[in-house]
């Protein structure tokens, strides 16, 4: 495709997008602006235009994912008891990872969006207050280790590509299904 | 330490020990024969003595886990029904993900090491005939989902750093309880 193109008329969203789909082949950090820039056909310069960095186009396709987290542990820790605001966390959290597979299979466990996380107080802060209300305020052996199977129980088979053919509806349902059968588990050893 | 120390007492054990503590460290394509050396503080003649390339010592560090699959794949698919199996399947990887923890944690993901089990029709025939056992004769969709999960969930948990203070006895005990209970939500939307 040609080169230079005038950045008018490319929206913000499909560098975002080509970005996406170019993390999901060579990871964030295998992934430069330049291959951005040429998988939408059009010079460095234009991607420029929209975003200063890799790591702004890396923290602009996660920010949907910590917009609904957010939104989640605010509903969450509104409510009345620590098995409520559990219960309502481990919805939300099968309900953000099917909704958000694609950007999920990107965003778990990779190194350069985990030290972007890292850095960033706010996104630290938000995962800190949705694990505390998932373990919830004494957390045992055992309730650690039902959250943690969980997550990345939930997280794994979210972004499992040999599930690419199993529609958002199915998934959703079978893992709250899950989900909701492993959480007793992790409750009724709690005093 | 010194350089060009003689092989001579120098185990094999000891650089699949250094080889492994690397690789959880960097990824195993981010570590090289003379960082392993020198991590023994020997040198790379001395570690190509015993290992004449590193893809040699990553097989051999995941070779334990492929053996106890394996024999774990005999016992199963001599059982009766595809239940029986089907529940000695899953109780022998969630022993296999406590047991090999520390290895679990490198070859869980790893794109060099998932290219070498590809690459060895051996391994990769281990994993798909384990992986039919987990699924049953004729998966349908609830039953790909729950197997996903508690795969992902089980390996996970196994790897999470967040759990390194929990006791292998209390992980598997615990991690047991979540399988069993996941496990009737994969079986019972089959025919």
């Amino acid at each position: 495709m040609a080169k230079a193109v005038s950045p008018r008329g490319f929206a913000r969203e499909r560098v975002l997008e080509a970005a996406l789909s170019l993390f999901a082949e060579h990871g964030v950090k295998g992934t430069s602006l330049q291959m951005i820039a040429d998988r939408l056909g059009v010079s460095k310069a234009a991607v420029y235009y929209q975003f200063h960095s890799k790591d702004e186009i890396a923290l602009a396709v996660i920010q949907p994912v910590f917009d609904d987290m957010i939104r989640l542990v605010r509903i969450a820790e509104a409510m009345s008891t620590p098995e409520a605001r559990r219960e309502a966390a481990i919805s939300g959290m099968v309900e953000m990872a099917v909704r958000h597979r694609r950007v999920s299979a990107v965003f778990h466990g990779d190194p350069v969006i985990d030290g972007l996380v890292h850095s960033r107080a706010e996104l630290q802060d938000t995962i800190e207050r949705l694990t505390e209300i998932l373990l919830g305020p004494e957390p045992d052996d055992a309730g650690r280790i039902c959250m943690s199977m969980l997550a990345s129980g939930v997280y794994g088979s979210a972004t499992d590509p040999a599930l690419a053919d199993v529609s958002d509806e199915d998934l959703h349902r079978v893992l709250l299904d899950c989900a909701q059968r492993v959480l007793p588990a992790a409750s009724k050893v709690k005093a």
